[in-house]
């Protein structure tokens, strides 16, 4: 689907946003690609996030999706706004092995207060890609102020 | 809801597999409790997890809770068998902030093949509880092989 | 947990909404329970609304907790608005088997925009309960307008 | 994603199941596409099935999108099995206004217990399709027997 910037700085909102994340600094994620309504996020695999068997923790997948999906949306959002994840499904298809791992996060349905969203998470090893998890996510988009994002 | 372990030996079981969960070594998280089907964990706060405004990332929140989840179930599997989380859906329902979060799994539903469990997620600060997130989670129970646990 | 409504009238106020509901006059439901923030609805088995091996389907259960979330987050809705539901995600514990289907929705947490809600869903049968699903709802509260609800 | 079929006569076999769902009779839904991994469901609208603005009911839409995805994944089962919704979530992206409804259920991950299913849902009016909402599901597969499908 192709959407349209409401904000015709997106870009440049959207990756000072990013940067602000550290959770995703620790991850090492970076922007891998950034258009209306569609952001991918990649993260070299690192075993300080894996669970008891090596494979990336389910919690760090989620993570990489839930900002993946969440800077989707935010690409669409007014100026002057910032975005929250209200909730989010995540199933886990396949052990999250890979040298890395890439989440594409699309928007599904924009809207002035809720965006809703689907991610796809690869992992990567060498040129080959394998789906590992797959997120529906809801998004609220809300005025920036000065106070708590609450 | 009160359940009976099957494996007699389900304390150790759960404690050495939390051990090699690395995601949780991160987190610094630890078990404050362990009971057949409720397992709690609590981590400090800690900025290197946290969004752009300052408050835990909901991939770390996740991560919290999704092992909370998992370890109640793997407390009422068989000797023998490993769990994995086949999905999970979590509600966020307050900004994470806090000194500490602790993640209060507990199980529904005990299953041969599948479990499902809660988890409520708590921002604590001095005597303070906040509940900031709630998950649903389906996890399966499968037999321990050498081989990778996919 | 114990909520205040802000609409006195919110009793006759659910009451009108659930009676405009011609999906819950199909499933022969009727409201059990109505209190601010707690809200059961019953139904009768009835073999039309069965999948294929005469367990209620998957879809009427989940019509039945949908509405007993929603009404329990419009019993704390100021007057003069409307609710919908966003999302939902539901476990099917066991077979939805028994006489009757009671479903108890509850608010998590109430919000000016958002509500969530948890209902669990029990088949009953002479004075027995069973959990048969768990239901995890998101709802938006919108002002009552004179056209369409979307 | 192109899937092959275990079971050489699983048209029949998904046939003969959808048979016997007496919700999809009282929707009045009929299989529109019928492939190894997709099957379309389609209904028309019916008022008894809506909500208090008229809208298809969540819960009739929730019923298309399972039975939907329930035979997709069913589609791609070995013969002497049956198939059971263990969970799904779906997001309402839009009101549920159309002449029909067309539910599209697709395997997203195969597996030998458990199949993932992705089921979108849209409102068709004249030559118009709408999405109104998406599923994501997940389906156990089991051995048939004689006894309850539990």
């Amino acid at each position: 689907m192709q959407w349209n910037a409401r904000n015709p700085d997106f870009e440049r909102t959207v990756r000072e946003s990013f940067e602000r994340q550290a959770q995703m600094a620790t991850l090492n994620a970076r922007i891998t690609r950034l258009e209306p309504g569609a952001v991918d996020l990649t993260a070299p695999y690192d075993p300080r996030f894996s669970q008891q068997n090596g494979f990336w923790h389910a919690g760090a997948v989620a993570s990489l999706a839930d900002s993946a999906n969440g800077y989707a949306a935010f690409s669409l959002a007014p100026a002057g706004t910032d975005v929250l994840a209200v909730e989010f499904k995540i199933n886990l298809l396949a052990p999250a092995e890979g040298e890395a791992f890439r989440a594409e996060g699309r928007v599904l349905r924009p809207g002035r207060t809720l965006t809703v969203c689907r991610a796809d998470v690869f992992g990567v090893s060498g040129g080959d890609s394998r789906l590992v998890a797959t997120m529906l996510s809801t998004i609220i988009i809300r005025p920036l102020t000065d106070g708590p994002a609450s």
